[in-house]
């Protein structure tokens, strides 16, 4: 599956789509907590900042849900999007840098809820290799290989400094796990078979002086 | 400018494309570090993820930059960028909620060198209102209203649970900031001449889980 360039590329289900059906599924999930049973294609719109004909047609690319007129099933409609957004199981999940974004990272109550526990804490620094990490211990940059090996971890977030990013991603890749979630303010070489997703809270901060400057 | 449905209605400049002009201008800063005079339309696809149509193309929106066989010139292309982006002038950062990932945004280096300066924190926590924090205090959310505007706040950073977003993101606007960067996990509500863009990292690790899932 090819990760690094969406737009150009023309994935089967483009980033937008899978994250459109991340907030469809939040929605369900605030909706079935009220006891609705069903619900439109407009009330998920709204939520995810779209229209309802693009909710159909993101739906439309995982199979046949709702009915004409009487909307979606709330429990059947939140069944199908936990097996499609693969989170009706938990994830071993491996956490690079142990610094404030990384303490930040690991009490961050959603990841918790979701499923996405994490397994493993790493960093560099002598201070903290071994310091109690919520429910782990630090462990040494130089155990890598093997502890994600040993955790069985299937995402490695990566919350290091720029210039140490990418041979880190390149160790976590050559450990065979597939999926990397990158906070360094750095765009990473991975192969096509590694899905990648970068938060890079800088070029959000730009996407905004951008507004303020050409409103 | 529309900021909520950027895919269904169209806007004059997408946030992808202005989210690739981030990433190009890194990737000039660090040719420009190495002495490099010219810089071709391959080379920044490369940094940007994407192909060299598509990066004349998001230049084309702006202007007429580069050469035909020259490739564009480092140091002018870097100039553009940074007027483009609102770049080349510091901004007044406002940070509501002093909790970990509060702490982990208020000393991330890339904010700073980028001209994003955090001028005031808030919470509500009494153990927390008044304590040094970088170098301001936090002050309490009752005062608000009173400090964006004493401090000419131009940016706002939400980083608060899910619950108390919205009704924080209302009074921000109510006091004429027309910028929000929201890191809770949840879809806000803004008016439309309002920037929203929304850091969800929960979402981009159910965009990992679903590569994982769907390989």
């Amino acid at each position: 599956m090819k990760h690094h360039s969406p737009e150009a590329e023309g994935p089967r289900f483009p980033d937008s789509t899978i994250r459109r059906l991340s907030l469809y599924l939040r929605f369900l999930q605030e909706a079935d907590r009220t006891g609705a049973e069903t619900i439109s294609s407009s009330d998920l719109a709204t939520r995810g900042g779209t229209t309802s004909a693009q909710v159909r047609k993101d739906l439309s690319l995982f199979g046949s849900f709702g009915k004409r007129g009487l909307g979606y099933s709330v429990p059947e409609l939140l069944r199908e999007l936990h097996q499609i957004l693969g989170v009706d199981r938990p994830w071993r999940v491996g956490l690079i840098g142990a610094g404030k974004l990384g303490s930040a990272l690991s009490s961050y109550e959603d990841f918790r809820r979701r499923g996405f526990e994490i397994r493993a804490v790493f960093d560099s620094d002598p201070q903290k290799i071994g310091k109690r990490w919520g429910e782990v211990h630090v462990i040494a940059d130089a155990d890598l290989e093997k502890v994600l090996e040993r955790e069985s971890i299937e995402i490695v977030m990566i919350a290091v400094p720029a210039g140490a990013a990418q041979a880190l991603a390149d160790r976590v890749v050559a450990s065979g796990v597939h999926a990397i979630l990158n906070f360094a303010p750095i765009r990473l070489r991975t192969p096509d078979d590694v899905a990648l997703r970068n938060v890079d809270m800088a070029v959000e901060m730009e996407g905004l002086s951008f507004a303020l400057t050409n409103r």
